[in-house]
C-alpha cells in the first residue's frame, strides 16, 4: 500500500509540475504529504522549517523538548519517538550529529525501524561515516524501506535561506522524490551515485576544504613576515595556481576580507571541532580502505592540536592565529 | 652619464606612448634601447625571443654557446660574459637556474657587477632565495646600479605566448621602467614591495600551489576509492569550498580534464624537481623566519620522497600516480 | 559447575606449584585441563605447538584444513567449529588476523559465544581494536563467560621459541589463570588494566616503534649524504640521545648490524602491511579518543604510501629504502 | 715557527703520556700552553673553567663584558676581540650561538682570521650548519691554520661537570690535539670524518631526538587516555621495541620518572626553541642534499608551533604538555 501512495504521490507530483512550473519544483498550492523529521537542532530546526514553509505537513521529534515547541507553534506535529514518526508517514529526513546518533535513530529500541512503512524514502542529511550509511539501507532495505544518505554542505545560514547543497547517494530511481523535498531545503541537490556516496563527496570536499584553509592560513602567514601586504598577497594567490576557496572566499587574515569570521575574531562560521570530526571521518574511510591520504591527516592532526588548545569553537579558518606568533607578553 | 640616458629613454617613452598608445606599451615604431639578456634556457630563450621581437635590440649571454646561435639568427648581439654585456648596456634581465648561478653571474669574476655602468636597471627573473635577492640588491647599489627582483609564473608556453606573470619587487619609483620591458614578456607585471617581495610572493604561491596539489590528488584518489566518479567529484569539489586552481584547472586524475599534463602521462607542465626547488625555498624562507608551515613543508618531503622514487622528471600532479595503489603484479 | 571446576582446576595448580616448582609454571608431569585453540596462522600454529609441548592437550580449529593437518599429527584434537570447540573446553585462546575475524569467530553463528560454557576462560592474542575487545568481553560476560585480551609483541620467531611477549588486559583476579597458559608460549606475560588495555600497550608501543623506525631511516639516510659512516653514525646515536630499539637493535641501514632484516634485503621480520595496520588501529583509537598524534598519524600514511608502492610485504625497515634516492636510470 | 711550537707541543706531551700516564690525557705538573676561548655564554664559561682548572692558560674574549668577569677573577687574561686573542695563541676554542657569530668571529673585521698566527687549531664548538664549518675551514686554510668542527652534546650540566661529548670533524691527523684539549672538558671525544662531519653528526642525532621525544610524547597521552598507567606504560615501552631514550631516561611525562624536567614543571633541559633551531639546520642540510626527512621536517614545524604558542624558554620534553587536552575553563 505504501508502494501504491508513492506512485499515486508521484503521478501528483507531475501534475504539479505541469500546472506549476514557474513557481520551481517545491511550490503548490495542492496540498502535499506529510513528511517526517528528526533531529530539530542548529541545522535541522531551519531545514524543518522551509519544508513548512514550502507546504509539507511535518510530524517531528527530538530529544530535547524545548527544540520541539518552536516548530509545534509553526504548525508541525510532534511525537515522542522516531518509531512513532515512523509509523505515520513514509517520507522522513534525519539531521543528527554523528553515526552514532544515527544508528540509534534508526536501529535502536525506539527507532525508525521499529516501525517503518513499507515503501518509505528515508533521507539522512547527517555527516557519517559512509559505511554506516549502508548498514542504515541495508537494514532498511530489509523492512522493505529505502535509504538514502544526503549530507549537505552550507552552514545554518544556508540551512535557514534554503540554500543549502545536498550530496545524495542511493538507488537512483528514488532519487526524484528525494529532490522534490531536498529541493525546498538547497539549491543543489547532486546525485552522487549508490548509498554512501553522498557521504563519501561531502568528506573529500571537507578534507580539500581543511586542506586549502591551513595551506593559505600558513602560506599569508609566511608572506606577511617576509613583508607583504596581506590584501596584495592575497590579490596575487588569487590570480595564479594558489587561488582556492579559502584564498579568495574565506581569506582566514583579519583585514583581508569582509564579512567572513576573521574579520569577526573568528565567531560563527564552521567551528574547528566540526571540521575535527569530518577529518575523523575521512580518516577512517582512508583507513578502512588503505588510501594514503598525507596532507588530509596532518590536517586532521593540527585541528585536533587546536581542540586540544582551546581552538574547538572558534571558526576553522581560525588556524591563521593558531600558527601565528603570540603577542609578547603571553 | 647611464642617469642622463635612462632619463632620455624615458622621454622618448613618453612620446611613443603618446604617438603609439594603441599599440600598447611595448609596441613602436621608433628605435629601442639595447637590453641585456642572461641566461637563455628554456624559460630565458622565448623570454628574449618576445624582447627582441617588440623590437628592443638584444646583447645576449649564456654558458652553453648552443643556447646562443638561435638567438644569434634572430639578430641578437652575442657576448661572452655577463661583465662584457654589462659594460654595453643600461638594462638587463638575467634568468638563471638557481641562487648560486644568480650570485655567480651578478658577483662572481666575470659578472655583472665587474663592469656594469652607474645607473643601470639589473631585473632578474630568477626563482631564488630572496634573501639572495636583497644581497644582490646591496652589491648593486654599492655600484650605483638598481637590481629588481621579477620571478615568473607561467611556463614555457605562457614564456613563448609572452603571458607570463612577473612578480616584482625593488625600488617602487624604477617599477614603472621594469615594467615597460617585462609587459614585453608577459600579460601580467605586479609590484610587490621591496626588493625580495617578487620571490616571496612567487615562492607563496608555489607553497600553496603543491599543497593544492597534493591535496586534490589525494582527494580525488580517496572518492575514487569510496566509488565516485572522478568527473563527477571534480565537479562537486569545484562548485564547494574544496575548489582550488588544481581541482578546476589543471586536475592530476587522468581523464577528467583535457589539455593538462594528467591527460598526457604527466609529460611537460612544471616538473617534479622543480617544484621541490620551489619548497625547499620556501622551507629556507619559513626556517630563517621562524615560521611554522607543517602543510607547506610535508608538501616538500613529498615532493622530495617523489624525486627519490621516479617522478623527478614528470609533471608535479603526477602525485595523484604515486599515491595511488600500483598495478597488480608490481 | 564450570565455576567448581575452574576452582578446582587452581587448586591442583596450586599444588602443581608445590611439587613441581623447578619446572616452572608450565611444566608438570600431571595431567592438564585441556584449551582450546583458534587460528593456526603463522603466529598462532607455533604457539599452539608450544602448549602441547607444554602438555596441555588441545582442541583446535582453523578456516583453512591443511592447518590443522599438523597440529592434528602432533596429537591435537581438530573439530570443525569455534563453537564446537568451546562446547569441550573451559579455556580458548584465539588468535587471529583483524577485528572482523574476531568478531566472527566470538559472535558469529558458529561463534564460540553460541556454545561457550558458563566461567569459560577466552583469551584473545590477536591485535585488534581494543573497542572491540570491550564489546567481545561485554558479549562473553552476558553468557557467563570472562574474556581478556592478550595481544604480542614477538614475531614467528618468538613464537616458535615460545619468547613472546603478551599484553593482557581484563579482570585482574582472572589474570593468574591467564598466566599459566601464557607462559608456555611466551617469556614475559605483564598485566596492562581492563579489558582493551593489553590492546592499548600493543598499539602504543607499535605505534612508538614505527615512528621511531622511520626516524632512524631518516637519521641515518641524512647523515650518510652529509659524508658520515653508517656504522659510526648508528655508534653515535646508541650513546647519545637519539639512542632507540630502531637504531641499536634493528637498524635498517644495510651493513650496520648483521641477523635483523635490513642484512636480508629486507625479508622476514615484520611486514611493512602489517605495520600500517597497527598505525591504523592507532590512528583509529586516536580519533575515537579525540588525541593529536601528528607524528603516528605520518607515520601511519608513510607506510600507506610503501604499501602503494610496492613495499607491502618487505620487512618494516624498508622505509630506509623507500627513502634512499634511486640507482641512477630509474 | 708556528708549527714548530705544535711539534715540540706534541712531543712534550708523548713525554707527559709516558711520565703521567696515570693522570689521564688532561692532567699533567709541567706547564701548559695558552689557550684561547672566545664566547662565554651558559655553555662556553663552564667549559673555559674546565680548561683553567686542568691548567691551561687561558686568553678569552666575549661580547658581553660581564661574562668575561668570572674568567678573569679565576685567572684568565681577557682581550677585546678575537683577532686580539689569535694574535697571542696557537690553539683557539670558540663557542657561539649560531651561524652568523661563527663567521662573524672567524672572518669578520674583528675576527680571528685577520691575525692568525700559521699553523694554529682552531676548534669550533658551536652548533652551526656543516656548509658554513666547511667555509670557514677553507678559509683558515688560506692563512695557514687548521679549522675542526666539534659539537658537543650534553646541555649546561655536562659541560660544568666535565662530561660533555664532542663530535669531531676535521683532518684525522690533527684529532690528538684536539682530543688532548676536549678531553679536559668532556668525557666522549669521537672523531666523525672530514671537516663537518662532527656538525652532521650532532644535527643528526638531535633530529631522531626530537623525533623521539614527540613519539614518546603522542604515545604516552594516547595511552593514558585509553586507560593505561603511564607509568606502566613507560615499563613496557622500555622493555619493548618502542623504548627509546626519551621513553627510558628523560620521559615526558609527569610523574613517571624523577630528576627530568617533566617532573619539574619543564624547566631546565634543552629549550625548545634550541630544538627548534637544530632542526632547522637539519632541515636545511637535509633541503640541501635533496634527502627527504618527513618526520624531521614535522618534528621541526611542531617544534616552530610551540615556540609560536609561549613554549619557546619551556624543555624540549613539553611536547607532552602541548600535545594534551587543556584543563577545563581554558
Amino acid at each position: 500500500m505504501a508502494a501504491l501512495l508513492r506512485r499515486s504521490k508521484n503521478l501528483f507530483k507531475q501534475w504539479n509540475n505541469h500546472v506549476d512550473i514557474s513557481l520551481g519544483p517545491c511550490r503548490s498550492m495542492a496540498s502535499k504529504v506529510q513528511v517526517g523529521f528528526i533531529g530539530l537542532g542548529n541545522m535541522g530546526k531551519p531545514m524543518a522549517k522551509n519544508l513548512l514553509n514550502n507546504g509539507y505537513p511535518l510530524i517531528a521529534t527530538d530529544i530535547f523538548p524545548e527544540s520541539c515547541k518552536e516548530l509545534q507553534g509553526l504548525g508541525a506535529q510532534i511525537l515522542d519517538s522516531p518509531a512513532e514518526v515512523a509509523e505515520n508517514v513514509d517520507r522522513i529526513i534525519t539531521m543528527l550529529p554523528s553515526s552514532p546518533n544515527v544508528i540509534d535513530v534508526y536501529t535502536g529500541p525506539n527507532g525508525i525501524l521499529r516501525k517503518v512503512r513499507k515503501g518509505s524514502l528515508l533521507i539522512d542529511s547527517s555527516t557519517i561515516d559512509p559505511s554506516v550509511s549502508k548498514e542504515m539501507a541495508a537494514a532498511a532495505e530489509k523492512m522493505g524501506a529505502v535509504f538514502m544518505d544526503a549530507p549537505v554542505s552550507g552552514g545554518v545560514g544556508a540551512a535557514s535561506s534554503g540554500k543549502l547543497t545536498f550530496m545524495v547517494g542511493g538507488a537512483k530511481e528514488e532519487f526524484a522524490a528525494a529532490k522534490e523535498l531536498l529541493s525546498c531545503m538547497g539549491s543543489n541537490v547532486v546525485y552522487c551515485g549508490q548509498v554512501g556516496t553522498g557521504q563519501s563527496a561531502k568528506i573529500c570536499n571537507n578534507m580539500l576544504l581543511a586542506i586549502g584553509m591551513i595551506g593559505t592560513a600558513e602560506t599569508m602567514n609566511l608572506g606577511i613576515r617576509l613583508g607583504l601586504d596581506p590584501k596584495l598577497l592575497a590579490k596575487i594567490l588569487n590570480m595564479s595556481s594558489g587561488r582556492c576557496w579559502s584564498s579568495d572566499t574565506y581569506n582566514p587574515v583579519p583585514g583581508v576580507m569582509e564579512g567572513v569570521p576573521s574579520a569577526n575574531n573568528y565567531q560563527g562560521g564552521f567551528g574547528t571541532t566540526l571540521m575535527a570530526k569530518d577529518l575523523g571521518l575521512a580518516q577512517n574511510t582512508a583507513s578502512n580502505t588503505k588510501t594514503p591520504i598525507p596532507l588530509g591527516s596532518l590536517a586532521h592532526q593540527i585541528y585536533r592540536m587546536m581542540c586540544a588548545r582551546g581552538y574547538a569553537s572558534k571558526d576553522f579558518s581560525s588556524v591563521f592565529q593558531f600558527l601565528r606568533e603570540e603577542e609578547s607578553g603571553q
